[in-house]
């Protein structure tokens, strides 16, 4: 049996955009009536992934959760925001060129660090489901991270629910 | 189908905790029944990750496998032991409140380069099953890592098996 | 229901070697005639990983993509390529003994690196599948990645289809 729900978010410009996607993939899972299988959190984004982790409680003035801002300045001692040109080699001319034909200008092409991190980081996650529940213990959330410091925008994340 | 399998481990104070689950995941697997599929390896907590390596034969005097050191010792460059005050900003102080109402200690909270460990590493690792066994290769050996270093305690590694 | 492919490349020596298998996974996913579900794109190799990220339409004269290459030099930062002794502590003597009996040599069994970047990368990448369609947008790829530079060799790669 699958199941599957989506989800529309909006991220933010200027940094990193960390979405709690908790709740509704608990709602996912108990609307599939799937007892035993896995869910699957996935991104629809090559600039974006899907981690675990216990909520942190304390924000700091940006916004983020502590633990949140600690990962992002981990990702920023190996792939730090793409602040000033010849840190990366892309994007290249034609990336250039394809992306200006698509949309993008000088500043949301600058976005090499959340593709680089969203490789690293991975796309999805798999959480074991039984009893109806996804395994995430008392402490687990699911977060959904923006990696594109460069624009807001509309995201979107897929839910997918399998098993019996 | 969907099989389910539970194991408990034991894991350690003062370095990372490498369990060898290999075994465990075979044998759910020949039980499951299931012939071609996936088999989910799965961890419980937020400070712990499921990695797939060689087994590397030489242990140093922690006693961990070389190839698991040099694996501890990458992590370092990025998310370092916290071993003093000022490296991460969690736990804060609404963090630590709750911790400490919930079993930990000045010690045990300060795991956070655990916490950032397992949320890059990934909480899982997806297998492909065909002809009733995991595709692991003549090599391939799967790893629970616990990285919390803080304290020694018992930990939950869900084995799910999909397929027909 | 589940549907498998297997796929053969040829990795390359002296560089990482990026393999576009999105065309493969695509293909697959259409002759499983599973249009609900999951695609699992698993890399049989302890040295390998897959990933998902654009393609970006330029090359630098090693013949990698520029963002392949920004990959891998921030890979260089944590796990650097096995250049000399003393840079990690795998392979010891015994590993080295048995990767003789399994016909590596003193060049082949410097691959540490790349053990190390296919745990923290990941071994697969867990694809949901809608409409029949891997949800990949309009820019997603799928790469299969060889971190082993010391030689050129056959490698494999499964797609594993599950869902109904």
């Amino acid at each position: 049996m699958v199941y599957r729900e989506e989800i529309n978010m909006q991220s933010n410009e200027g940094l990193p955009t960390f979405h709690d996607v908790t709740q509704p993939a608990k709602d996912a899972v108990e609307r599939s009536g799937i007892t035993n299988g896995i869910v699957v959190v996935y991104s629809h984004h090559t600039t974006c992934c899907v981690i675990i982790d216990e909520c942190a409680f304390d924000t700091i003035p940006n916004g983020l959760y502590t633990l949140q801002q600690d990962f992002v300045d981990a990702m920023e001692k190996i792939m730090p925001a793409f602040t000033k040109d010849g840190m990366y080699r892309h994007p290249g001319p034609k990336a250039r060129e394809f992306g200006f034909e698509h949309g993008e200008d000088e500043k949301t092409s600058r976005n090499t660090d959340a593709h680089l991190r969203s490789s690293l980081v991975g796309r999805s996650e798999t959480i074991v489901v039984f009893d109806g529940q996804p395994d995430l213990g008392e402490f687990g959330h699911i977060y959904f991270v923006d990696f594109d410091q460069t624009r807001a925008r509309s995201r979107t994340l897929q839910i997918q629910v399998i098993g019996e």
